[in-house]
């Protein structure tokens, strides 16, 4: 066992050198001034003092630079975990109530245990269960849930929650006549700052810029005495340790909610991380070992009251982009976080409300991804289906349900389409030894004698019937000619017992009926099954062939009486690794 | 619209023949003889008087003669849906409570219209998802919960009603001492005397005997006065026509029990019936329209006063062995079953509780399947764990919670197993032009600059993260001399589009590195996917190959300079049905 598998920092700080710093420094400082605003903005969006957004940017840092195998992944607070948290607590408590704070920093903890344990049980492949369709469609409608929530901050009136959308625009509409015109100016002003300096730079902090200039305008033109709303006193200090505090009842209702973000988290996590280690090389990147770093993070954030964090896609791209090449990247950037929160909190006292909310929108404009819809639309509409109705249901359904919806419709589908899998009748394609579907090649030859078929899938219980039938019914079209009929095995990947028992049943029903059937292309684990299971016996060894074309003329071989077997072909289509072969 | 598909009778009445009745007299008679004490028992087994067996054997037999599609099937009680209907009730209701004949002729109702509507949308498709394995498991869980239900009836003494087998079994040893003898001797005498002419001759039907033995023995003996329990006054005459009554609160708690026994029901019933088509290829059995003679028949039934019905395996078989040929059988037995409560349930007085329980205890007997869950353990360990946790799912969760268990875990292993497919990488066979499994022929040889690997799955979301991991650890055995890789897809059934940019990854991957990526085998649909995507134009039409060795000989011609395109072989390759190519 090496110690440095489970603590990756052992792989890189021993041999840290000044090259490495010197692009660690500005990244780390770039990516700590992004996390000022970034953090402040995020908080917001949980339904937390601004403060704790730079709580959160503290510790799980250094944490995940401790035990991640990322080296360029940008840890901290993110829009969509942030938007999970005000959903899953938002359910329990008021964002005003005393106790808001208490049970986001508890289900931070709750989020690193489950990903900790998920970590050390290497349950990582549990994201692949996530498709494409799925997180994209849920993730554009949690980007327009984020959106509309801050809509309240850039109108400067107050929109009750929601999160039946429909509500919320109305109720901007009907009201828009409120509108406070500074605070939206500021807002749109925010945005428009953001938005340009990153089409002209993406390593200027542009968010920070937004923030600078917002502060200038309120104190250059009062504008906290013309009624916009500012984010005032943030506490000066590191954040103090303090445990978690929790009840049986707490610890249930906040559970949908920690496994949401547990999972969510990590899928935004390791798929950036995986891009990252794609682009660089020089490391690795275990999904389980991401878990337990993540894990650890949270849990250590979450004795110094920060909520909930994961690796976020802008930050790892500016951290990339910058230089970055080691976890220490992340220490510097969590030592400035603490240093302004020892000393630069007071500057943030007229830091208006808009500001952030423009900082989030802009965050979350790039997360709806039209572009993918459009594409799926065109190339693969039982995928755009997926997404859409992912989209629809996160949208009326809520955000957890909707995920966990999409998740199950997509296995759904998948085993649906198991069920009716694509099934080929074959034919010779003229002058060749070749054998193809006769409906896609119009010259490929079809024998009245010889059924060929070949089935597209595993054969399993839930698509043995329609196989029979379908059988049946192609046999029934050959009529009384038909001599032999030869299954086509290269792509049945498995068998299963009741796959055994039809089969079972169709060999017997031609033995009886005097129909040959031959096998060609079985491939080596179902071989296994048949043989152990004794179907390749009900068969007969003699019945399997390699090639369709080798099959046929076997078959006519036979007919002409020249029954001699191709031992040596024989034994290569029939090689199994069972031993004691032969049970029924 | 053939009027005929829809109401079967129409198909066979109008040339009934002598010849047909011939069969159909005695196989109605015999299985009508049948029904008598089974029904009795059967709603003995469902907690209701034994009239209500006699009623559930007219009305339903009739509606199903016209409107099922088997021409064998006999519909009437059975073992398996009497308990379903006693655990569904049972939790309204006590058996001896005035609302638990409502509720299960209710149940009836309920049971009809969910099938009816079942087979209007077609969904009989819907009981291919319950696989060989849950089936056997649950129905041996269920026929052990049976048997120990008739447990008191056969000892004579009451033993508190518990879903829970170790609970009933405790009670029956610690209270032996209470067992009533004459009961206990009648009751085993009863199964010896059925299993004795079972023996003997399938068509002498032995529960009747039975019957008739212990009503003599009740008689002569005076056993009734000795506390041997009988069935006492069994009302008189024809069912009366009623409408079942009920209330909103009735049909949701009723609802999870009506959606088990409907499809329960069918799944015995259909079973049976393509059993018997198969023995006799002159009609056909619809499942759709299975599903809406068996709806109809337990609507029809609910109106006077039966409890839900279905076809049954011990008297359908003993139905075809006597003889039928049509429905009119069933017409048959339900005439005699009408006769026998016009005239005969006086004859019933003495007959002993106990008698109807070896009636049900042989039943089930047969149900216990220990020689499928034999051959599962040595066939197929997966299948026979599935098999085995239904079974003990069933006997601990519950009736229905056991099979809804049984049903999701099956389909979860499905789900996994697709997501961690066999993967093989191949070589060639010496002296042909075959490519096999490394692993599974030890003189299949590899070639150093060349990575043939053979994927068993559909690619999907599930299992894209699988495949790129495998990818790349095969790539990184082969080392620098890699100069080309070869995916066969003979097994790859499906694309979906997490898939598709997964390969677009891995395409453009390679060509940054200067290694050729060439595909062989890819099938008709997953051209068309390539293609409507476009990632046929991607991988480039010139890279798709029919078989392993043209494109390991391409390669070399390649590398040899000549590189004439094999037009007429590629035109095959990559042939699809799609004529707008190539969306981005």
């Amino acid at each position: 066992m090496d110690i440095r598998k489970f603590i990756p920092i052992l792989q890189w700080l021993p041999a840290y050198s000044k090259e490495d710093l010197k692009g660690d420094l500005p990244a780390g400082l770039t990516v700590g001034v992004m996390l000022i605003p970034q953090g402040m903005a995020y908080a917001m969006l949980a339904g937390l003092p601004p403060v704790y957004g730079l709580y959160a940017a503290t510790i799980p840092l250094l944490v995940y630079a401790i035990f991640g195998t990322s080296r360029q992944l940008a840890v901290g607070p993110v829009a969509m975990v942030s938007l999970l948290v005000a959903t899953g607590v938002g359910a329990l408590a008021d964002p005003d109530a005393a106790g808001f704070v208490q049970y986001a920093i508890l289900l931070a903890l709750m989020v690193g245990l489950i990903q900790l344990l998920m970590g050390v049980f290497r349950l990582g492949f549990l994201v692949n269960f996530l498709s494409h369709p799925v997180i994209s469609g849920f993730t554009s409608a949690a980007a327009l849930v984020i959106g509309l929530s801050q809509l309240k901050h850039l109108l400067g009136f107050d929109i009750p929650r929601s999160h039946l959308i429909h509500e919320i625009i109305g109720n901007a509409i009907t009201r828009f006549s409120e509108v406070h015109l500074p605070t939206l100016l500021l807002g749109l002003g925010g945005i428009v700052i953001i938005m340009g300096i990153r089409k002209f730079n993406k390593t200027i902090p542009g968010s920070l810029v937004a923030v600078i200039a917002g502060i200038l305008a309120v104190v250059l033109f009062s504008l906290d005495d013309k009624g916009l709303k500012i984010v005032q006193d943030i506490p000066v200090g590191f954040p103090a340790l303090s445990l978690p505090l929790f009840n049986i009842n707490d610890l249930q209702a906040l559970l949908p909610a920690a496994l949401t973000i547990a999972l969510i988290g990590f899928v935004e996590s390791i798929a950036v991380a995986k891009a990252m280690q794609a682009r660089h090389k020089d490391y690795e990147v275990d999904s389980s070992q991401e878990l337990i770093g993540l894990g650890l993070a949270n849990i250590g954030g979450s004795f110094f009251q920060s909520f909930p964090v994961t690796g976020g896609f802008s930050r790892t791209a500016v951290n990339d982009q910058a230089g970055s090449r080691t976890g220490m990247a992340s220490v510097i950037s969590a030592c400035l976080i603490i240093l302004t929160l020892l000393f630069l909190t007071p500057l943030f006292y007229y830091l208006p409300k808009a500001i952030l909310a423009s900082v989030i929108m802009v965050a979350v404009f790039g997360l709806i991804n039209v572009k993918e819809a459009v594409y799926l639309w065109k190339a693969d509409r039982r995928d755009f289906i997926m997404l859409l109705v992912t989209f629809l249901a996160t949208l009326t359904l809520g955000i957890e349900q909707g995920i966990a919806f999409g998740i199950l419709l997509s296995l759904a589908f998948v085993i649906y389409k198991s069920a009716y899998p694509h099934i080929a009748q074959l034919g010779r394609m003229p002058g060749t030894r070749e054998y193809r579907n006769i409906v896609r090649f119009q010259d490929a030859a079809e024998r009245e004698d010889i059924l060929i078929i070949r089935f597209d899938a595993q054969l399993y219980f839930a698509n043995t019937a329609y196989f029979k039938e379908k059988l049946q019914k192609m046999e029934a079209e050959k009529g009384n000619k038909l001599k032999a009929v030869i299954l086509v095995g290269t792509a049945i990947n498995s068998l299963d017992s009741s796959a055994v028992h039809v089969l079972r049943d169709i060999v017997e029903d031609y033995n009886t009926r005097n129909i040959s059937f031959l096998v060609t292309g079985i491939k080596g684990p179902v071989r296994d099954i048949m043989c152990r299971c004794g179907l390749m016996e009900c068969i007969g060894a003699q019945n399997f062939y390699m090639g369709v074309h080798e099959a046929v003329e076997a078959l006519d071989k036979m007919n002409n009486g020249e029954n001699e077997a191709e031992a040596a072909r024989q034994k290569m289509a029939t090689q199994t690794n069972i031993t004691k072969p032969g049970i029924r």
